[in-house]
């Protein structure tokens, strides 16, 4: 026992920051058995259909990987070592592409006032969702699950001259909800990572402007990451507003249903169908909501054409043009031109972080492995030594530790040592695949090539390897890195 | 109105990602008044003794100058642009030093289930300070203020192989506790910004080893701060075991006092001392304990000498060798070579992220001006150009420009354009000083020399100015970032 810990610390002081696989990658360690799989297995006969509904794929091989685990808060999840590096990434990514748009970060705490949420309406509302503390001294708080009221709070005083307008400030927290059935993992969860960018402008026709540069920046990041998406005209709900529009990444597995009209191209949520059909008829009188819905057929938003395609779809993003729904109540106000103090005309732009993670482990995956967008798998590259005490230790040793070294050069952060050398190549190999890293360079039995060392490069998501010589693997995955950075 | 709308969508898309003053720094925007300041000076005569105690200089520094800002929950503050960065740097630089001890990066969830509280008996002991959720099916969960249940939790299934340990696993999240009297602001919130590592070693001689090689971690990190700071003996408190040692940096307005002998160098807190005589009291039955700590001089608690020197100090991380206390009523096992269960060896390590960023402003800014420790500075360079219409501006503007371009390069993040160029030099390089940022480049009138344009080069932390060339200026700034970069 003491052995190895002393190793551990020997390693320590020897190799001061290297990445090892086998400290940062033991699912038997992290993923409390049994596994979601083995469960769903096991309650086929007598289980709860609301059980088997919380399951899914990526919740699945997420937790088989170790590289989310279950807490004691059902639908709160612990991000472990990998899960936590690829949501980091995201992170990352979403800040670059509000840099972009010329936003500030800030961070507001967890905590909100009750009283503001009074104040706009929307305590009642929301009520049995929303998680609420009341301090020592009996004054109540929400868990934050959106902080338009926090960002009106912060922003009003004193008031902006119109000279310091437009105003576009967003954060990366997370946020809580209390969901009746929370399922599917980190895709419908009690606490969520979410990005909300709020934006304060001097009149609506900015605001207008305002909201189709994020939207477009919304398009723009969603492409990047590589997923099949759609943007769609969505109903405003709680949040409410004058426009909203939300993004969807594809999925058979998703809530949402998207309807696009093969008349006049326009594309909604399904919802937003139901709602106009409900809204005629109680203005006609001929029929109850519920009869109505079951009995006509959905209805273009735009042209009313029945000539529908439906496709099930998971919400990732939801932009509104609130106009001066919470300035209004809450007083945040700006001085115009000619020093009248008017309510600013406000928009908000929400983006599941984690869920997006989930949703593109979810669509791009196998049923057996995870399969990362390039830009946020939790590495890129992850390299193989020879199994201890094998034919090719002695020689493919050294060499994988200095392919390491020169990759850590090119790709600092993105290469993870493999160092689980009790276990066989095939194994290891294995398990990189089932993780999703993207590249996977093996030194196996071709480091003893009598025309000098070759090493094996398996790309993971082409599903094909070759054989090459050191120098040359490196300069193929500066390459692959070189261009997945130009393209973020 | 719609003019200001277009300017910024301009700015946007000629210079993406060109981090600008003006977009970053209002204070005017975001430091609501009454300022902490005015409102001490207005209430001077009729205000509360703990409204007067809750102000402290960093606090007033911190929202006169728009770094962070009160929010609707007392005790729990926005970080506004400058204090996000900030607070981003200090979370990267703990970060590294972690990575520097082999210990693995995971994220817990914010809500912790209440039974696992109760589990370890520290539900009833802590109740005054946990804030409390109830969720819709009437389970009762915590905001976690720390994790060491949560952790146990999550390690303990599957037990792991003696071959598997040690284990450090730590996060960096929020923190909740509700302070009976929040104060100081970051220095003392009800939501605060912890790192908090978790240890798990086979036996206590492993777990010591631990213990002392983190202890050296926060010794270094400390002193890349440039703080002075001192180790001492600490309570075990609520959390418990069976050592404990604290860190803390000196200030007068702390709320700690540590001793420190001249006999034998010992160095605790004043609390043990007290709580040693208290315990020799009881044992004697020599008289009450309220008594005993104002009639006696306090004794080392190694020689027993009363030649004790005292500070006053800042409590910013403690460090606490557990032993099995939660891992035993946790049943968190390992399996022994011998292949049984017994409970692992622990060890827990906090550091208040928030409370050492404020605790680093306390103790280096001025009374009027902000300083940071070199790391930790939002920006370390800020470029100044002329007053728009001004003498210099048709010269110095593009040399401005110019000198941003080339810093980015070299200082990637780290460098801010002044922007607010309807203000005077003057007005803007104060600002600047008063943000704390390191160095101020200013093109003013010497950009008109005869013999080729001259900027001046603030040093805000030495005071000092000088006139150079723009690439003398540029290479001693990257000197300057190699250095510290050297140091981390």
């Amino acid at each position: 026992m003491k052995f190895m810990h002393c190793v551990s610390k020997t390693i320590l002081h020897q190799q001061r920051c290297k990445v090892h696989m086998s400290s940062l990658y033991r699912p038997v360690i992290v993923a409390p058995p049994p596994s979601p799989k083995t469960a769903s297995e096991k309650t086929k006969k007598g289980v709860r259909k609301d059980e088997q509904d919380s399951l899914s794929k990526s919740l699945r091989l997420l937790i088989d990987n170790g590289v989310i685990g279950p807490s004691s808060c059902v639908g709160a999840y612990h991000l472990l070592p990998f899960g936590l590096k690829a949501m980091e990434k995201l992170t990352k990514l979403v800040d670059n592409h509000m840099i972009m748009a010329n936003c500030q970060k800030i961070q507001m705490p967890v905590l909100t006032s009750s009283s503001l949420w009074k104040a706009t309406g929307r305590l009642e509302k929301c009520k049995p969702e929303l998680m609420r503390v009341v301090d020592r001294h009996s004054k109540e708080f929400l868990l934050s699950p959106t902080h338009e009221e926090a960002i009106c709070d912060l922003i009003k005083n004193p008031p902006l001259s119109h000279k310091q307008l437009p105003q576009r400030l967003y954060q990366i927290t997370e946020k809580f909800r209390d969901e009746a059935r929370p399922r599917f993992g980190l895709l419908r969860g009690r606490q969520f990572l979410m990005k909300d960018l709020y934006t304060f402008d001097t009149d609506l026709e900015a605001a207008k402007q305002t909201y189709d540069e994020i939207n477009q920046v919304y398009s723009k990041l969603l492409s990047s990451l590589d997923l099949q998406w759609m943007q769609a005209h969505g109903s405003t709900g709680t949040i409410g507003g004058l426009n909203s529009h939300e993004f969807h990444v594809m999925s058979e597995i998703g809530e949402d249903s998207i309807l696009q009209c093969s008349s006049c191209n326009e594309v909604f949520n399904a919802d937003l169908s139901e709602d106009q059909q409900e809204d005629q008829l109680e203005a006609t009188g001929s029929g109850s909501v519920s009869q109505a819905s079951t009995t006509s057929d959905p209805k273009c938003i735009n042209c009313g054409s029945t000539a529908l395609s439906s496709s099930k779809c998971i919400e990732v993003a939801h932009s509104f043009l609130l106009g001066t729904k919470y300035t209004k109540p809450l007083s945040a106000l700006y001085i115009t031109e000619e020093n009248k103090k008017v309510p600013m005309e406000m928009g908000c732009f929400g983006l599941g972080v984690s869920r997006l993670l989930a949703a593109s482990v979810e669509v791009k995956s196998t049923m057996d492995e995870i399969r990362w967008p390039l830009r946020i798998a939790p590495y890129l590259v992850s390299i193989v030594p020879p199994k201890q005490g094998s034919k090719e230790d002695v020689l493919g040793t050294p060499l994988a530790v200095q392919m390491y070294e020169s990759l850590k050069k090119i790709l600092p952060n993105d290469v993870i040592y493999d160092d689980r050398t009790n276990q066989t190549i095939g194994k290891r190999l294995k398990d990189c695949k089932k993780l999703g890293i993207p590249y996977v360079i093996v030194c196996g039995q071709s480091v003893q090539d009598p025309l000098g060392p070759l090493m094996e490069v398996h790309d993971v998501n082409a599903g094909i390897s070759s054989l090459d010589h050191s120098d040359k693997i490196a300069k193929q995955l500066y390459d692959i890195n070189s261009s997945i950075k130009r393209l973020t």
